[in-house]
Formats: structure tokens, C-alpha cells, sequence
């Protein structure tokens, strides 16, 4: 063919006139369908790009919206991008993924919508943002934060209750007959919300059934991944009275925790029940399942476009920062059967 | 503040002229570096962004790439995709995620370079598309495809040798002392490739070694998922003659054999060898730890970004396709342990 295609050759191709190619590239309704499909068709087979300067200054957007996580390695952000992308889909919007690591500077970059000047919005989830970090910087380009940090309500915000979740998670350990809770994923510093959040609910559960709340059944994480989840098992295991329940603040940090038990010799979930949160397919197929918090993703993608798509489609509008709450389960698997149920099942 | 920050705004902020804003903007070397450092701190503090327009039809480029990849929620992807975030980096390079969903029309669209006409170029892992789908088709945009299939030499390539590889796992099995070797993740129809190659490597090897080569002992896999991997043990497992080895085409298929054995009571490694292909974390973490194929998924990354990089900067440079085979290893772990020497430690 070469060179590039021009809004002439498609016209030529399809039979109609530049106008009529122009109107169905900017999406304007006065296009016969047949004729939009015909059209359609001939700049898919010449692979005709329409000028996107053009584009982008009459509509003022790019179809294109960021979605911002702090590590796509972790299971949880793979999971939720998959489903944040079904629902832009949806929206006829693209989403362009950034990755953070948790950076303060890239994730305020993000929620000021810089880095990139293509995006017509961002759903932000922030791990190392502290409060004033986000007060008083109506960003640029709409901006929908993700995840339980409770931020003043300068953004639209869709989050799950930690609090309750961890304390729901923690309950049922206690319900099983558990005695000694260790807690694994304790953060401190200017990252430390969600497993801030987390830690209260484990907290208000063991004070509620009057269990000990010993400072040496919680450990810290830097970072939820597995190996951190193994570390911080051994030491547990190592106490002269280890814990006889875990409630770990990842599905991540759970995986190392069954590893780390399984090569002491400790039986999940026997001598030892895990309890994690995210519900990721991994734990639901580890030896033993586990059991898990499970955050609405499908709902949480739902509702962080919808909002998004509803402050780019009305830019300029002073609708009040909404804060969207999201539902959760806790799903009981093996890791968490009560002791005697499953003695010598293994 | 109200109101778009402009060019003016900055360089009233920052006490230079606007051509000196518009030579840090548009990265030109006449700029020196102390009053670059300036003008991008007032740039970042004010949020201002440059006109994509202008500076797009300067540079003909936006500095966006695509990573275009079947799955996000399979680990593997989300890896690679880490990986590539990384490597673009380091050239100054978004990278946008796209999810074909293995769609042959999705993965079609990303290889012209169509879907968005924002981005610079593709780094495409395609899973449907046919041998013709890709031949006499010079993109628009530079296009590097990743993965196994042997498409004809019209794009950049970077692959690892499959055949191989599938044929030292299983060389593996075999030389642990297992004698019934099988397969899971055998596929048909256009979307075989990679499937088709590990296939073969696994054949090669069960033939050499003069093992039994049973239809029944291989077992098809639509997704290469746990889901699948579980029901495909199941069914191994009921032959009225087992396998005492599996050689899984995915980790994820693996992970889905492994608690497969576990809920039929059957040991790993004792009764039966498993070996995955992808080496993830959850692997590692597993239990037991799962012997895998590790592809170099970082040098992978580096490959592809350097290439389309290359390719970017050398526009309508006449360059033959390259053709990149990187490394790969397998690691053993616990799942394919010789039967003799774990007996009695699960």
C-alpha cells in the first residue's frame, strides 16, 4: 500500500464522500447505519488512523483513561485490572495501566494526572499518599480513588469496610474454637492505612472475645507477598507458644504462611488455622484451600468507571466527591475448618 | 486556580521565556540543566500539561506503547507485563494494556496497529491469530510479537524454544524413574500453537526414552487455567492405569492438578510427579513447590522494548525482522522429587 491512509482513500474505497468518512471517525449520529458499517469496514481493512489531534481537540477527549495500581504482580491488582478494563470496555474506553510500586511521587503524579497528557481520567489506587497529599488538589482530569484509605472526600472514593472486614475474618477464627490469633501484615509510616484499617478490625475482634492480645502475635510486612507471609510464619511458629490461628491482611502473604507451616511440619489446618483476604484463584486452589476475605471486584471496577465516565462526560459539572462503599464476604475454605472436624484428614 | 495551566503560566512561574518552556517540554538539548530542572518543578507544581497535538505532529510520536496479551489475570502475563513496564521505562515509555481475551479479531487489530491511535508501537503476544493473519501485513506501527508461535519472518520476534523445553520436562520426569508420563493443555484449531509446540517437545522425549505413548495420557485444556488443570487430573486419575507423572503446560493448569491430587487422596511427589511451565510465584510458594519451566521473562521484556524502541526511533528504516530466542531453565522443586526419596515426608 505504502505510505500512510488518508480520509481520501477511504472515501474512494467506500464510495462516499470525505464528510460522510469524517462523521463516522468523530462518532456523529447523522451516519445511516449501513453506511457507518461500510465505512467502518473499509478503515478497518486499509487500517485508516484518524488524526488524533483533530479528534482530541473537538471532542476535548482521548477514550483513554489510566487505571493506577501499585504492583500488578500482586495477584489482587491483576485481578481488578482485568476487571476495570471489562467494565471501560463498556464505556468505549481504553485503559492505559501504570504502575506506582507504592511510589508517594508516582501516585500523587497520577492523581494530579500528570505523566501523561493523553488520559481523560484516572482511577487511582493509593498506597503511600497520606491525607494532605490529597487535600485541595482538584486534579486536572478526573480523578476516582480505589481502596480503603478513608482520604477527606475530595475524590470520588470506592472503598470496602476493613475494618469490619478484618473483624469479620478474625471472628470466625475465634468461632472455630481458635484461642491464640496471630495477625500477619502489620505496616507502619505514611503507607500504612489499609493494614492499618486491617489491624483494628483484628484488634476490636480479639478484645471483644476477650482473647490475649499479645504484641508478639502481630507481625509486620513491608510488603504483601509471599515471602514476607513465609518469614513472619516461621517467626510465629518459633514463639515458645505459637498462635493456633493466623489472620493474614493478603492472599499473598497467606500462600507463604501454608508454605512456611507445611516445611515446619505444622498442619494447616489442624495444628494451625490461615485466614487471608483478596480471594484469589490461587488460594482457592492451594492445598488446603484457603479461606479468604473476598472484596466485590466486579462491583468495585463498576462503580470506579461509572464514576469516572461520569465526570468526564460532565466535565465542569460541581457534583460532590462521592464515597461509594462496596460489599464483601468472608469465604470459608479448609484452611480454616474447625480443628476436630478435619483431624486425620491429611 | 482554575482554569488550564498554561505554557505563559509556567514560564512567568519559573522566570523564563515561553521557547525556553516549550525546549524543556519538547526535550530539546538547548536547555541548560539547572533551568530544565526549574521548569519542570514549576511544571510539575502547577500541573501543567503540554498540547499532545503540538507536540505529537512535532515528534510523530506520543512515547505510549502497547502491550497486547490474551490474559491479565493468567500470572504469567502479569509478569511479563510487570517486566515491560519496567524495561519501557528506561526508555521513557508508557506502556498501555491491552487484553485480546485471545480473540483472533482483537489480536488482528492490535497487530495493525489500530484499537488506538495513540500509541507508537506493539508488543503483541498473540495466541489466535494464523500463520496469514500476520504475513504481507506491514503494520502501521511497529509491531514486536513475543511468544512461541513460528510465524513467518515479517515482524520482530522474541520467543523461547518450547519444543525444548517441554521435552527436558518431561526428560525430567522420566529420568526421576516415572514411567507413565502424561500431558495436560493439549489443544486444537487455530489457537494451538504454543499448546502444539509443548506437545511435541513432550513427545519427542517420551519417545526417545521408549515410554508407552497413550493417547488416553493426554489430556486437552481449552484454558490454561486451575479450573481445567484440576478437571483434567480427575480424569487421569481415574484411568483404570494412572499416570505416576504429569507434565502441565502452564503453572496455573499445574496448580489445578495439584489440588486435584490432594482431594483424591493422591501424594506429590510419591504417587504422582507434577512439573508446571511458566514458573510463578504461586508455584514457588506452593505445596508442595512446584518443579516448573522458567522462561527469562525479564531478558524477554528487555528484548522486545529494546526492539520496538529501535524500531520507533529508525521509522521507515528498512531493518529485516529479528528473530530472538531467549533462555530458559528448569528448575526442580518438590513436585517432581524422586518418588524413593520423599517417601514418607508429606
Amino acid at each position: 500500500m505504502g505510505g500512510r491512509v488518508t480520509l481520501q482513500d477511504v472515501a474512494a474505497a467506500a464510495g462516499v464522500s470525505i464528510k460522510t468518512v469524517s462523521n463516522v471517525v468523530n462518532d456523529f449520529d447523522r451516519v445511516a447505519p449501513e453506511t457507518r458499517l461500510r465505512v467502518q469496514g473499509v478503515i478497518d481493512d486499509l487500517g485508516y488512523r484518524p488524526n488524533l489531534s483533530a479528534r482530541q481537540l473537538r471532542s476535548g477527549r482521548t477514550g483513554v483513561i489510566a487505571l493506577a495500581v501499585p504492583d500488578l504482580a500482586a495477584r489482587y491488582f491483576a485481578e481488578l485490572a482485568t476487571a476495570v478494563i471489562a467494565q471501560a470496555r463498556r464505556h468505549a474506553m481504553t485503559v492505559l495501566i501504570e504502575v506506582t510500586d507504592a511510589e508517594r511521587s508516582a501516585e500523587l503524579a497520577m492523581a494530579r494526572g500528570l505523566g501523561s497528557t493523553l488520559i481523560d481520567g484516572v482511577i487511582l489506587s493509593p498506597l503511600a499518599l497520606s491525607q494532605s497529599d490529597l487535600s485541595g488538589k482538584p486534579g486536572r482530569v478526573p480523578v476516582v480513588l480505589l481502596g480503603e484509605r478513608d482520604y477527606a472526600h475530595t475524590f470520588d472514593h470506592v472503598l470496602i469496610d476493613n475494618v469490619a472486614a478484618a473483624r469479620d475474618a478474625t471472628a470466625h477464627l475465634l468461632a472455630t474454637g481458635r484461642k491464640r490469633i496471630a495477625a500477619i501484615g502489620a505496616q507502619s509510616g505514611p503507607s500504612s492505612a489499609t493494614a492499618h484499617l486491617r489491624l483494628c478490625g483484628y484488634r476490636e475482634a480479639v478484645h471483644t472475645a476477650g482473647a490475649p492480645e499479645l504484641a508478639e502475635l502481630v507481625a509486620p510486612a513491608t510488603h504483601f507477598s509471599p515471602p514476607e507471609g513465609a518469614a513472619a510464619m516461621r517467626r510465629l511458629l518459633a514463639l515458645p507458644e505459637p498462635p493456633d490461628a493466623v489472620f493474614c491482611f493478603s492472599d499473598m502473604l497467606a500462600l507463604g504462611a501454608l508454605r512456611a507451616a507445611h516445611e515446619a511440619g505444622v498442619r494447616v489446618p489442624q495444628d494451625v488455622a490461615v485466614v487471608g483476604f483478596d480471594d484469589t484463584e490461587e488460594g482457592r486452589y492451594g492445598v488446603p484451600s484457603l479461606t479468604s476475605v473476598s472484596p466485590d471486584k466486579p462491583e468495585i471496577a463498576r462503580q470506579a468507571v461509572a464514576l469516572l465516565a461520569d465526570r468526564i462526560e460532565s466535565a465542569g459539572s460541581q457534583r460532590k466527591p462521592v464515597r461509594t462503599e462496596v460489599g464483601y464476604e468472608l469465604v470459608v475454605r479448609e484452611s480454616s475448618a474447625p480443628a476436630t472436624e478435619t483431624e486425620g484428614t491429611l
